[in-house]
């Protein structure tokens, strides 16, 4: 198969599939997700977003109805099925099926789908640019919901502008993320600087490996908010998702920015480019 | 028909129509909608909610394929096909259809969807509890989208402490509105106090009928945000919806509230009721 599309156990190419109308996730975006790249069929930090999508289903109310376990052998098993062992690997479980309520049954069993269709990781080498705007999203940023059309938004204007991504910042000018994206810096004293995870940021799992990186390459780590004005003036702006782990990012509404820390910023990216590649290597 | 589901000229039972996997929707919540009620097939207030679909389709910058004649010829035509001719009618526009993806083409038209069910006008002569909770949405309760989750918990919530509803504040105390009503209160002066339509809370469509019977009815009427502490001291706390346009709320958070301007909501009551019923009736 070329792509694919699964929903409780039925699956099919992506534009033939059908699902029921009264999904929940149609009238309340009520859901949670990840997304992850496969490469040689093998699905990188599957059990990290794993976990994180229970957790996210937790703090929603969401019941999985399949054991990690059992969700990991469906998505190892669906991958195998596409002609191309790269790919975006995307899931999601809705709250379940019922004619449109705000309210559902508290013993409701969530709907399992995923998206597979062939993707590489990014070239992390290439450097980019960002716009910013202000953060207008809802106050419960850590946990990966469906409720993404502020995000749809700010992407499509990032794309419209023709830059990367939108970094977003709060009243007082502290930068929370980006529409689909973490960002860090990398500090005048080479401090890799990023926002903690409170409900104002998604816990990334590529943001988790770079503090993994930094730690084991001697970088220090401050997990404190920064403000527009500190990364304006950073030696290094980073932005990191699933299928870019690493970026750098070199003009900023129309400024250049960074790029002072050369050395710092190649050690990060030879560290996570190893760790993806061996992680997913044939052996 | 008991119920009815239609996307895109397909009609079938609720629980039988499907849509296709790659609609945005599913992956982003990524669009608005409406709801109201028919009355012997006559459907309320039909105008008023067209025009504030197509206001938030164009704040969210979705394309909406039919014009406002087309889709009112269509929601018409559609309640007919029921038995009982008092329905729940509603409908919504997804961006369109598209292997998932944040950004999306600026030529995309979207997807309509409607539900109807029968349902009745609630019993707006039974006052009803409500809970406060902290408003955690974000910053675009203006625009009906199906960015939901939080609504669902906040409903999810009141029916567990088995109230009616959860009424929201923000930060500073400031009442904004309930997870899927509009709130108001009369103050000692008999002045009907509801907040402005600024970006915290839906434009209500009960609320403006409200408002225009007030200008009817001789009661002045203040457009300003009040606190929590304005509210649980008011002399009568409204509550509004399209599905039940008017409501006393006596009891908050365990404390009685209100109750003491009972001509004046007598009146409203009274006002409304008759403006719905002349509206939805077989001439």
């Amino acid at each position: 198969m070329k792509d694919l599309g699964y929903y409780n156990g039925n699956f099919d190419d992506l534009d033939k599939l059908t699902v029921p109308f009264n999904d929940r996730v149609h009238f309340f975006g009520d859901g949670v997700y990840e997304a992850t790249l496969a490469r040689n069929y093998i699905i990188y930090a599957l059990d990290e977003h794993i976990d994180r999508l229970y957790r996210s289903a937790a703090m929603v109310d969401i019941n999985i109805r399949e054991t990690k376990e059992e969700m990991k052998n469906i998505l190892n098993s669906l991958v195998k099925k596409l002609d191309d062992g790269d790919q975006l690997v995307y899931w999601q479980v809705s709250r379940g099926t019922q004619s449109r309520n705000h309210t559902y049954p508290e013993d409701m069993v969530g709907n399992l789908w995923v998206v597979l269709k062939p993707a590489k990781i990014k070239n992390i080498y290439e450097p980019v640019s960002a716009i910013t705007a202000p953060d207008t999203r809802f106050l419960h940023c850590n946990i990966k919901t469906l409720n993404l059309l502020p995000a749809v938004l700010y992407a499509q204007e990032a794309q419209r502008k023709e830059v990367y991504e939108t970094i977003l910042y709060r009243d007082g000018g502290r930068v929370t993320e980006c529409s689909h994206s973490n960002v860090h810096i990398i500090t005048s004293e080479g401090v890799f600087k990023t926002a903690p995870t409170d409900n104002l940021i998604l816990p990334g799992i590529a943001r988790a490996h770079l503090i993994r990186a930094c730690a084991d390459l001697g970088i220090p780590v401050d997990e404190s908010p920064f403000t527009l004005d500190e990364m304006m003036n950073a030696d290094e702006v980073l932005i990191s998702s699933s299928t870019a782990p690493i970026r750098v990012c070199n003009y900023i509404d129309g400024k250049t920015v960074g790029s002072k820390k050369i050395k710092i910023v190649e050690a990060l990216q030879k560290y996570v480019m190893d760790e993806y590649l061996s992680a997913t290597d044939v052996k």
